[in-house]
């Protein structure tokens, strides 16, 4: 991994995926008590940076290779992404998805064209099952983050940040991440070590799932004792990737940790005041840069919506509880 | 009114107002069986476009008359512009606003800064009431729409959308606009005449409330019946403007009409595949795209989401309507 393969990817994505905007609101930035900056990804294709990762990844294949199609493992937006991202490219994708995926992740995967396959995320092992799928099949396995060429595509959105904090005055900031697998994080932290060395990426979670801020603050990789029971499920991941830990441990601050109902209060605080539609996991940041302020130092924050893909009920649920003496 | 008074007021607004950017999805080109693109003024300053033509107004006065302060009314929306506006200049502001407006925009419109005075819309003049308060405190009025700096402002949303169309390639579309008083419409459609002669502005209104509809097809003015009942409040205006409409009338193509049921419907469509939150008057241009489409000849469309300023209750309602079963 290094800029020069960060800035490829996203010459392979111009063009094709969008460049988001940098929004604020002064009722966040009151809120927060400092300057409150928002990347909102979910305004990506698919409705989250997944799509810019899947398309670096496919763009950069032999085409024999993408030609014979492509495979993913994952809760709802990678699925999304790859599909999108093949479906663009004129090639197959079966997606492998958890049983209990959000049903508007799994209608738009197979609307998007791909091929849907559940497992049961309690019991089964995605990456074993995911191997024996593309083997049997011939497909190509694009990976959800451990993978150079979907860091490579996330980190784009680092890139974008870059260059709108310079064009926004902004020299010193926290870039507050969605974090998973750690993709995204780690590709950010990447294109913001290259181009804009006063901004800092750190990883946000959800409380019970917070494998990296363990992993980051023991220095060795920790996993979460258990995989369900989160309504963040874009982001409940087993442990931080072998790839991306190393480049959090050397480029990201601590991890932030926020509950379930504080991603509900980021999701209401994004309808009211950016008019976002933001899902539990992609609001995390948010969160964090609304109800940690203590443990921010930065006199401001960039925070990334990382996904917008959420249901109804669930949208619903944050209104009702977050919104409704408005 | 003119071209080069437009690209003054863009040039006035360049570095305060957001360029929002140009949205689309492959679900939303098969509901409407065509091509869709989406100008999101929701995500402005404010959430709506009202920012930029309240903006253009009180950049473009005399320093003494403007520090003396501004007074404004409306449903809620062209508030908080001129409050924002107002506050960004420095300078005071008075908002006269329906007694049944939104309780967030009245809400946002203090807290933005302005002094808020109620008045009743089915019995009061407003036009009458705002004039005398603005003579009393010696404010200088900011009309919502028939105020040529006002139209120069919204005309920076048909400069923007000609641009964009040029980067994608869409050389002939119709641009359906949210319709009130026709500011926006009026000053899309300017832009539009100068820049991008492929592209032709249509006003999109709500049923029962379609003024314009009606006096673009009888060649003259022509009055709603009644000014209440309407969940479209940001576009219920009792006729078209004196300005507005002879620019309407030379530029627009004919009216569409969708019902308060299709507005939610978009909205619910915004929120499904765009991630965005529009308010009902804000969606009837997309709900039109959506509902309409035996009424537009044109291959592509451009629908403008005018606003997002929505109490959660209302939002719900659309979820709970037209989501549900996702």
């Amino acid at each position: 991994m290094n800029i020069e393969m960060i800035e490829a990817a996203r010459r392979r994505l111009n063009g094709h995926l969008r460049q988001t905007p940098l929004l604020s609101s002064p009722f966040l930035d009151e809120i927060a008590g400092r300057k409150v900056y928002i990347k909102p990804e979910c305004l990506q294709h698919t409705g989250s940076f997944k799509a810019r990762g899947a398309w670096s990844a496919i763009s950069a294949m032999e085409p024999a290779v993408r030609e014979a199609g492509v495979m993913a493992y994952s809760s709802g937006n990678h699925a999304q992404g790859v599909a999108w991202a093949a479906a663009q490219h004129g090639v197959p994708s079966v997606i492998l998805m958890p049983s209990d995926a959000p049903a508007l992740k799994r209608a738009n995967t197979q609307a998007l064209g791909a091929r849907v396959v559940l497992y049961d995320r309690e019991t089964e092992d995605r990456e074993a099952k995911g191997e024996e799928l593309a083997r049997d099949l011939n497909l190509t396995l694009v990976r959800p983050y451990d993978e150079p060429q979907v860091i490579a595509g996330q980190a784009s959105v680092g890139l974008e940040i870059a260059e709108q904090a310079a064009e926004a005055g902004i020299s010193r900031a926290d870039v507050l991440v969605c974090c998973g697998g750690g993709g995204l994080t780690s590709g950010i932290a990447l294109a913001l070590e290259a181009h804009a060395p006063g901004l800092r990426a750190r990883p946000v979670e959800p409380e019970g799932f917070e494998d990296v801020a363990r992993s980051l603050d023991r220095g060795e990789i920790a996993r979460n004792s258990r995989m369900g029971g989160s309504i963040c499920d874009a982001i409940v991941t087993p442990q931080p990737g072998n790839l991306t830990f190393p480049i959090m441990q050397r480029l990201c601050g601590p991890g932030l940790v926020v509950s379930d109902d504080e991603a509900l209060y980021a999701m209401a605080q994004a309808f009211l005041r950016l008019k976002l539609v933001a899902e539990p996991g992609g609001a995390v940041a948010l969160a964090a840069a609304l109800c940690r302020k203590d443990q921010i130092e930065a006199e401001a924050v960039i925070a990334v919506i990382s996904g917008g893909n959420v249901d109804p009920v669930m949208f619903t649920r944050s209104l009702i509880t977050h919104a409704e003496a408005v």
